[in-house]
């Protein structure tokens, strides 16, 4: 057996959300012993309310990820066609903005669907374990070494040739990196929440237009929808935690929406806006950012746990699911040598997911606070088009971190540096943006 | 007694360092109740190394805090005046770069001298304790609880009116904050690290001109030295980690000193170097950044556990102290209201904090990455200079703040962005920079 040999070594996933289940199938077809740890129940048998996101956009990224576990199709064939995004003005006017060429589109996947559908691919392979209501203690990562604790019984220790923190934004995994000399972190919160709202069937179809992401741009304050299997959509108001508080009786909610959503009003039902609204607070949005990704060549961490961003740029997602793309990509590499490829994973993923959360933070700030005319976005975005398709045809052999890659070129040249968001808010003024801009790619 | 009465409030300021001590003065002279727990022992009575910075550059900020609460002279009287950069060049040529007019100057102090006096101070008020070796575990901050251990004796759960974190770039009370929605917090450790070596005196007297802080810039490396009491220098050798490691044996380092500070040679003394600079590893710099500095009306954080800086801008010291003053200033508007006082000291101080934490920051970047020609420097010196000057004229009533909070004004109306190191740099190239930075203010 080769060092690199993945037989007889072990990984444990840690989270078993929509990452850690997708790493969880991508180690196991290299032939590693795989253990999957999550805190929660098993969320196929056990259902219930969490305040998080109901539906997410799948792009390219994301699909080819899913492609190389054999999983595109079975994912694609319960998603929604998001083939642009639909405008709502104040007025109750619409228009389209296209998210790419006619044939180009984003889908609208159900998340507790995927996460469940991945759970169960990770299941299928013999070398795969999933321990759920497991909850991470704490790890000693250069040892490889995590205390576990199951309800009702006495903390465990396991000890792992590698461990991969999948385990979200408030990561119990990135705990331990926070010991690190040279550990560099950083997390903020945006002033906006986001509220979840629902417009279910009319008469037993869609009761809007159904292959479009809905916007509803309204200056610091914007609503999206994003259509469900079911046919209904599930919509998320963005604002202000402050403006969130000011409303406080369903008359107050009523008469907000009248000014800033009337048309809104009918397909999410004047008594169950007044209803819903009260359901759970708004809730918040972190941005989370850190280097490197890699402790030792015992501990990787991958998803939000290494980059949580903000959603105005729909890449979420798309990106954790790259992550685990591109490690497997550089285990072909370098010939599964778990030392050779941490480091590397490091040196080339932090780059391209600090920019990704700095596309996003930027799209946060242009939305939320500009007024940029939507003729004018539209047009910059042919603009960002043009520019993106040329680079993907320049660097198309570099593969999918291409767009990226480019920008960051484009950017260097331009002497703007890649962790500075006026920076990029600057450049991509001139090279193009858009409103709530899901990439296709 | 007003509900604002210090009287019988009870005050826990956790770190018996600089900002520690200096605040157990301020909150004495109020008449709270004042307990400082330290983990270390006395320095008073235990002496020991700590690879920590042994002189300091004290200016304007720091001095009009010690002079509020009648330490000024005192602290003077043993700091050597430094009344420009002294600069080194490669060939051997020296020049000077003056901190301000003629009678301007900063002060070079000896850290641990400045430690002692300050603790000694807050002790000579009766209602104030200092605790050594009592170490804080962990707090309640929301409480007032702070759960502390002295060796060999179990730890004690103590509760207080107010909570001051004055413990430095790793705060323990800072981790308490770390748990809150919406406290946003980074820190960043930049790629280089300093170690210091010793100019000894020459025949009795200074082996440089005592009154300059002496720079050897040189480009990515660069050297300082300031003057001590005792007619010795201390030199701070900043330089990437890397290059550090590079140097393994006597004679590297002595080869290397040959090529890039070769007046410096028979000044620390050809033996002594080869020796010194294996003594201890260099140190490690860190960036720290959060927001916001209080806790419900409970807790608030000062000095490098708010806002850790890198030492390029000779602020660090004097910006935690201006933390207390600016503290006890709030106080006297608020009447020693806490639950006004606490939320007002973040709404003021985050930004200038900030703001003094990028300039660092831009100066590291400017200093050790760009290779400005010094007379270029000098000019923009002078530019800076004015515009401050100006800035001190028109915005003179503001107080301490002014300094920033016009090149803040002045920012903002240039559409740059307090934040933005990338902005400040911009900026600053045309207001004006200068190496090595030291403000008088």
């Amino acid at each position: 057996m080769e060092p690199g040999d993945p037989r007889g070594k072990r990984v444990a996933v840690v989270g078993g959300g929509l990452v850690g289940a997708l790493n969880a199938c991508f180690f196991a077809r290299r032939g590693f012993h795989v253990d999957v740890y999550e805190a929660r129940e098993d969320i196929r048998v056990a259902s219930f309310a969490r305040g998080r996101s109901i539906n997410l956009a799948l792009s390219h990224r994301g699909r080819q990820a899913l492609r190389a576990v054999g999983m595109e199709e079975q994912i694609v064939s319960k998603g929604i066609p998001m083939r642009a995004r639909r405008i709502h003005t104040p007025s109750g006017k619409k228009y389209s903005i296209p998210y790419g060429k006619k044939n180009q589109y984003i889908l609208s996947v159900d998340r507790a669907n995927l996460n469940r559908e991945l759970l169960t691919a990770a299941e299928k392979y013999s070398n795969t374990k999933l321990y759920f209501g497991h909850k991470l203690l704490g790890c000693n990562a250069e040892l490889g070494k995590l205390t576990i604790k199951r309800s009702d019984q006495q903390p465990l220790e396991v000890t792992y040739d590698l461990i991969v923190g999948c385990d979200g934004a408030f990561s119990t995994v990135r705990k331990q990196f926070m010991r690190q000399m040279r550990f560099n972190y950083s997390h903020e919160y945006i002033p906006h929440g986001y509220m979840e709202l629902t417009i279910p069937p009319k008469d037993g179809d869609f009761a809007m237009e159904p292959n479009y992401l809905h916007i509803w741009p309204r200056n610091t304050f914007m609503m999206i929808a994003l259509p469900n299997m079911d046919k209904s959509f599930t919509c998320t108001l963005f604002m202000p935690f402050e403006e969130f508080e000011k409303l406080t009786t369903g008359k107050q909610v009523l008469g907000f929406f009248q000014i800033h959503f009337p048309d809104a009003i009918p397909l999410i039902g004047e008594r169950e806006l007044k209803h819903d609204y009260f359901l759970l607070p708004a809730q918040a949005m972190i941005s989370v950012k850190c280097s490197s990704y890699h402790l030792a060549s015992r501990c990787v961490l991958m998803g939000d746990a290494a980059h949580a961003v903000v959603p105005f740029y729909g890449q979420g997602m798309n990106a954790g699911f790259e992550d685990c793309l591109v490690f497997d990509e550089l285990m072909d590499q370098l010939h599964n040598d778990l030392g050779a490829c941490l480091p590397e994973f490091s040196r080339l993923r932090v780059p391209d997911d600090h920019a990704i959360s700095d596309l996003a933070m930027y799209n946060y700030i242009e939305v939320t606070f500009t007024r940029i005319r939507y003729h004018e976005a539209l047009q910059r975005w042919k603009w960002q088009k043009k520019i993106i398709n040329r680079g993907l045809f320049v660097m198309g052999a570099a593969g999918l971190g291409g767009t990226y890659l480019l920008i960051k070129r484009l950017a260097r040249d331009l002497n703007f540096c890649m962790e500075n968001l006026w920076g990029w808010s600057h450049y991509l003024k001139n090279i193009g943006n858009f409103p709530f801009g899901i990439q296709v790619a």
